[in-house]
């Protein structure tokens, strides 16, 4: 990694647009996805943000995403929703989604849209802080392609599936958690991985079978261990199938057996209307969170979103923190206008 | 822990519920009871079954459960559902309204039915079962008093919040997850300290404030550790947020305040119709399952709700395992009729 520079964020956002452009994802899915790239550097989470900008492009110069596409209603019952994501542009398909759950849970007080044949969101906390923006309680995954070995097995067949839950707050410092499977996300350990520092924890097998703190070893096997041991195994299992049926989708296994990359995916968005709303509903959130922040040591417990939303406040005031040559490598491509 | 014997299932459940029309149950509540508390010693969870009976009568004579209670209705928007459990018997509130969010599923394509100022559910997995079995994919969550300690933090704030996620089977096969955020429950500590055995992992915190994996010593702070560390600690904060929202309900930071025993607690049941049905939806599930089971050594590799099932059959071909002790202190309680 290069030296850290401050990017204007509607800098960003523009360099983006202009690129997506370029890139053939038509005028509303290249702000879109220009939009939640820049939100997810400023959020602090660079590795779904400008840092996989060009993974993005190279994904739709492989025909692995259709930039161009949209998505196309499967069957729509009341409060229940079934997307095609016509292998678009994953963020964009999911923004939608969101969006239009939040809309039947206004409707109906639920409302669940499960999307099939879609591509990788980026950072799925992006959708809870949506949700939450409209109000909204939401809870939200997306499957994998094989990356995890189930707990008692050897092999990685099940996907490391992030889960996003998420309550809203009157002022926006929502409470958004963004949780993959496995101990640690991919992200994560690239990012251990390129600093050359070891995990706090084992983060999965080496090629010998053994468990490692070694991220690199983890990125070269691709066997990420679940969290919680089998615990995370399970629960990964169980998102992966209620997925595959609410969508009739694909699941972690097809994935793995009909594709090469990581794509034709299957998410599910649920939003939920809170019986609490207003000062009640803030109250309530105030006081387990001065709970979990009064359980120990000054600053020490965190509560889930507290450090994108400080993320985004810094960057905001100061602009996004971006790496130099990741910054410079995207520019490149920007033909001139 | 005494001699293990068979009872018939038929005579348990006999038994149990004589035993609830005695405490006051009424016909409903009692019939209700006793086949949950039967069904979870069958499935090989005595623990929130036969073993948990004298703690659910010391709970009424205490007050804490009013056994002749029944939910009444909150409010009811579309496919949103509050219900108050008026402090009644937690495992017949749990399932009664797990059956409403499935009826409104039938209707809306998703249910959601929350409950507030509930009881103990025993075991959460029975309720996973239930919407399967009537063909629903579910997500069910309750909290619990404080008794884990948020990644971070020093003292017990948090609940872990048992969280169910269920997907069914044609053939009745189902695959139910049953989680408790600590790494281990309370329930399996407890056996493990009967035993005289330790954890496989650290499961706590001990008085000195070091991650122990004597179970009794966890039984001793009530300081679980979170499954995945910082992950389950999240996750069980918006697993209670979520819930306290969407039922305007106690919090675990509520149920720490207000009460001396585990009561008035606040549950989440969410029903899914699934997309996919019949032969389609059961290939699906077998593929995932398949590659899960062939991920490792023959039979090494189980998936969430297998055991269970398992259990289910040999119970009622051979009777259901009980303590000795515990069935006759249970018959002890009769009363002559």
């Amino acid at each position: 990694m290069s030296e850290t520079i401050r990017v204007d964020a509607g800098e960003m956002e523009s360099v983006l647009n202009r690129l997506m452009l370029q890139y053939g994802a038509g005028e509303l899915n290249a702000r879109a996805a220009a939009s939640i790239f820049t939100l997810n550097s400023a959020d602090g989470v660079p590795s779904h943000g400008l840092n996989r900008v060009l993974r993005t492009l190279e994904y739709i110069e492989a025909g692995h995403i259709n930039p161009g596409a949209s998505c196309s209603v499967m069957s729509s019952g009341q409060a229940n929703m079934v997307l095609d994501g016509n292998l678009g542009l994953g963020m964009v398909n999911a923004a939608l989604a969101i969006d239009k759950a939040c809309e039947l849970a206004g409707q109906f007080g639920i409302g669940v849209v499960s999307l099939h044949n879609t591509n990788h969101w980026m950072r799925g906390g992006a959708y809870g802080w949506q949700a939450a923006n409209r109000g909204f309680l939401a809870i939200c995954w997306s499957n994998t392609c094989p990356n995890m070995v189930p707990w008692g097995g050897e092999r990685a067949v099940i996907g490391n599936n992030p889960l996003v839950l998420a309550a809203p707050r009157g002022d926006g410092r929502h409470v958004v958690l963004d949780s993959a499977m496995s101990q640690f996300s991919y992200g994560r350990m690239q990012a251990a991985a390129e600093a050359g520092e070891r995990l706090p924890f084992p983060g999965g097998w080496s090629a010998e079978g053994e468990l490692t703190d070694d991220p690199a070893e983890v990125m070269d096997t691709f066997k990420a261990v679940p969290m919680g041991y089998w615990k995370g195994s399970g629960l990964a299992i169980l998102l992966d199938l209620i997925g595959g049926l609410a969508a009739g989708g694909n699941t972690t296994s097809d994935v793995g057996r009909k594709y090469q990359a990581e794509m034709g995916l299957t998410q599910v968005m649920i939003a939920i209307k809170p019986q609490l709303a207003g000062a009640a509903a803030d109250a309530l959130v105030e006081q387990v969170l001065a709970d979990v922040a009064g359980s120990g040591a000054d600053g020490q417990v965190r509560y889930p979103g507290q450090r994108e939303y400080a993320a985004r406040q810094e960057s905001a005031r100061q602009g996004i923190l971006a790496d130099r040559d990741v910054w410079e490598a995207v520019l490149a491509k920007l033909r001139p206008e």
